[in-house]
């Protein structure tokens, strides 16, 4: 970390100030006001109007991935931390991928949609970041996020604009494609030397509430996220009233499976803090379409139970017999509600209920947004094993102690112990 | 835990999907853009404008009332947990029982205001769950919130479109009503074990900092609650600014209060998390009337110093006589200024600050209000006595092991060895 | 505390009642639809589109500058709690100032940019609140609320009223303003007995991370901080686009730096916890003037650079050779930020971006905000040092357990041990 990261940082930061003053500027007629008195209503006109929903995706982004992946004992830092600089790195990033593909040789204007779509660019990474939280050096973070936010632009508009498919709460393009994408990572860097676990890897009873928050904030903000850029009007309505009820039936079946799958009935934290918001994920394509409130619960009560029983029996099938270390199971949260929002997309709209995409065009989006994402993924993955990047060793994954300064005096004498090893195994990054 | 819970959690969201079915449909007309070119603005055209207020209340649902209820040492998850189940299945359950009531045998319609009463029907729940903090099962908890949601419906209906009584802030249908049916529900489960307290019911320091933060969001977003459903102009300003300055001087008076009741002139944690709030309760009543700034202050800062009295010297006292054991105190924050609202309703109608209601119906709906919750309450007491919900034994209340995974690797070595003593008592749930 | 901290706060709250009593009354004319027949767009017809940007400032008053300060291990409950009392008593006492200077003599009219400018005025003091953190009772807090928001609302007054100079963020007349104010204040209340440090003035690992909720929430609602009461339009656009892409690139070289000037290129929490945020302050003053995103990249870059600079060398240099101990690093981030942004918008008038305002106006703003901080710092820091304000000992700062009943169960064992010893102490306040 001496100077590798500290370069990377800058040097990305002043390359990224000189694009956006070589291609970016104001949207010159940006009338945030509501009051007008002309009776035409433009993208423009909606910024102030719109302006709430942009800030709930910015909590979600900030707020709930960042704490939901606390749940780490000694990697809350690094959780809340990366997440952080992933993100501020990321929507900048994405304002000019995502600015270049859409502008036709213009200037990138600035406006909220714009700005909701940087955030959700940088979603992608951070459900990736799920994947190998704990395995990966903040520089190999930053490379990540570039090449991610590139790859994710270049998919999106090829959905978006190519395959002119809906997907509105892009439960394909940016959570199927973000899971795999990360998985694909997650497989090229595997560690034999952690396939029977670490001792880090583990939560405690402070770090579990901690991550509640990111679950909260992302679960109650999700409509949101669903409808930020969705057509006014009907639309943008049903887009928030399908997450609302899809999310809240999603709970009761992600609380009634993981009393099921648990020792004893119980519940597991893992579940209540994931499982809930695969409902969210499940229903993001066809969350403006007219599927009615009860079609979005079914959708969200399925993805609840799919989302437990991917947890319970999917991740150590992955981690023992793919070789696929999935940190956070994003996998059972991101990828599975991914592909079953991407086939229940296909399902609306063979059944009538949007008439602006057709199957086709849904299922070579959702082919298109896991194929883009496992390749490139792959190759996002041969990059970062470089032995360049100053990797935590294994001992050292799931410790903050690497890449932050962490206070001595802690909270339990057991991460004393685990502190005075790691003093002599600390490694010279 | 077994079964018994699944089976009904997944027996309750399978019956409400039915229900959404065959009573439930979208607002076909639902203009959400603001930018009509009709000069008529009708409930509909406001779904985008009162959708950030929709989402202040929800914060307040799932994280303030949430994290209001981590203070206790051992029962963070349940806290949070149990509070995240009882409103997801309420706010459903509270859609179907408040719009069929609502819609005179037509078909219900969503729109931003069904979304916001559900959220509301929810609070009753979460405040009577206040009462019984630790001390039940989340069978109990699910057969609790269709019940005491299906009551309040019929109040709030009887207040509302009967009584034609003024409550924009819920002070009597919500507050007053969700205190008293908890304390009649824990009066009926009074547990003789407890008399002396248990060792869990406590703090821990960063459990005091965790409830805090349900504090601030309830009484930051306690104006949008006040004013969610109010009319729009004059009224919803009124309300908000009228709750916004009664919290401010309750904040005052809570202080100075805890201060002076506590040993040496101390704050007490629990004064401050509860009593600061009780200002938002107490003005709810007449939060639209014309009770101008310096009366809301008044009324704040009283209920502020009635909330710690409360607190100080009523809470023991319902332990010791009454046989109530109302573990966060919900009679100080929610009972004695939800009925002190009541009054300042009647006051204010005595007064002439509103013309919509009479003293006499706003009587009416204070004893209905308190009435009811208090029958139900003892029906719902007496049902939930039943010993087939899987209750926890005495020794186990206020601790999560009994319902969750809890890391063995805690933050406090006090918990390791209650850990090892309840290895061997805990029951077979 | 015994009895004159509840005197005091009853009296104040007593004396505001009935100072609003006198003086404020509701806009009568609050037209809060948005929907009017009329052409004419009033400042007053936008209280509900600005709630949001209200509720969002809001969040960070109470949970952003409240949580920022909770990083001492053992001052969670003074740094939430205290910011808690000082925020609701300063929003009330700040309407009466601000509402007296501007109001001409008429009454005091309450709309959403009062309240909004309410909140701002605390801000000022919760920024003092940061130097002094630990080292202050509550009586003193409340004497300093009371002084510091008279003394700001005269200085924004000349600065808005009779300079007329731009500062729409509020670099000079709230950030600058704190920082130099607090101190000040510091400086006069220089505790020689805590020149080597003291052990309580350090973090733990998870007050680090409730830490990361203040520094998030301020992060992401800066934007709405700095546009807020911006005109409607190009302008209040400018300054939501300027904050954000500010706010981005600060958080790259606040990380870039962090790691550069910490031991072996580790990142430092009280870095990403504040230098982060120093692009927000930093931009304030040209927020809404038309200096292009990069150039508020530029400006945000250079500010989190500047701030981490500052908490690595200046820090230590005040509390050395300056006798100023500065708890939360103010300086850092609000006082060198704010000096950057009061010269970035004198440089951004003479490159003629504004024609609102002159270099000159612009200059003597920021000289009379820091002027009449500095003197306005030293007068109530004289007062605050008379020997009867029931101030902590030096042993005692930095420590809950003198003003708070603190649980006994705590969670790490030096807690015990630390109580232990203070039991013997802990002074008769």
């Amino acid at each position: 970390m001496r100077f590798t990261f500290p370069l990377i940082a800058i040097g990305l930061e002043v390359a990224i100030i000189v694009l956006f003053q070589l291609f970016v500027q104001y949207d010159t007629d940006q009338h945030i006001v509501q009051h007008l008195n002309t009776s035409k209503t433009s993208d423009m006109d909606r910024f102030i109007e719109l302006y709430p929903l942009f800030q709930d995706v910015h909590v979600m982004i900030f707020i709930g991935f960042g704490f939901l992946m606390t749940f780490l004992k000694k990697y809350g830092f690094g959780s809340v931390g990366f997440n952080f600089i992933i993100a501020a790195l990321g929507l900048q990033w994405g304002t000019i991928a995502q600015g270049l593909l859409h502008s036709h040789g213009e200037k990138i204007h600035i406006g909220i949609k714009s700005m909701i779509n940087a955030d959700f660019s940088t979603a992608t990474v951070l459900i990736s970041f799920g994947a190998v939280l704990g395995k990966t050096s903040p520089i190999q973070l930053l490379i990540m996020t570039i090449i991610e936010i590139t790859i994710f632009a270049g998919n999106e508009y090829l959905v978006g604009e190519i395959f002119k498919a809906s997907d509105i709460g892009a439960s394909m393009t940016i959570h199927a494609f973000g899971a795999y994408f990360g998985l694909a990572v997650a497989g090229v860097l595997y560690r034999s030397g952690l396939r029977r676990g670490h001792e880090n890897e583990e939560s405690v009873y402070h770090s579990d509430l901690f991550a509640m928050i990111g679950t909260l904030f992302l679960w109650m903000f999700w409509p949101s996220f669903n409808s930020a850029i969705a057509e006014p009007g009907d639309k943008q309505y049903r887009a928030i009233v399908n997450t609302y009820f899809s999310l809240a039936a999603c709970v009761l079946t992600a609380y009634a499976f993981s009393s099921l799958v648990t020792h004893r009935g119980k519940l597991d934290m893992v579940h209540i803090q994931n499982a809930t918001l695969a409902g969210g994920v499940a229903v993001g394509t066809c969350a403006d379409m007219a599927i009615n409130p009860f079609g979005s619960m079914i959708i969200g009560g399925v993805a609840g139970i799919i989302s437990v029983i991917g947890f319970k029996f999917l991740t150590p099938f992955f981690a023992s017999k793919l070789r696929i270390q999935d940190t956070c199971g994003v996998h059972n949260l991101h990828g599975l509600p991914g592909i079953m929002g991407g086939l229940a997309g296909i399902v609306a709209v063979a059944l009538g209920v949007s008439d602006t995409s057709t199957m086709a065009m849904q299922a070579a989006a959702l082919g298109s947004s896991i194929g883009t994402a496992i390749v490139g993924g792959l190759i996002t993955g041969l990059i970062l094993k470089l032995p360049i990047w100053e990797q935590p060793t294994d001992q050292n994954c799931y410790d903050d102690s690497v890449y932050w300064e962490v206070p001595e005096c802690t909270e339990h004498d057991n991460r004393f112990n685990a502190h005075d090893s790691h003093n002599q195994l600390e490694p010279e990054v």
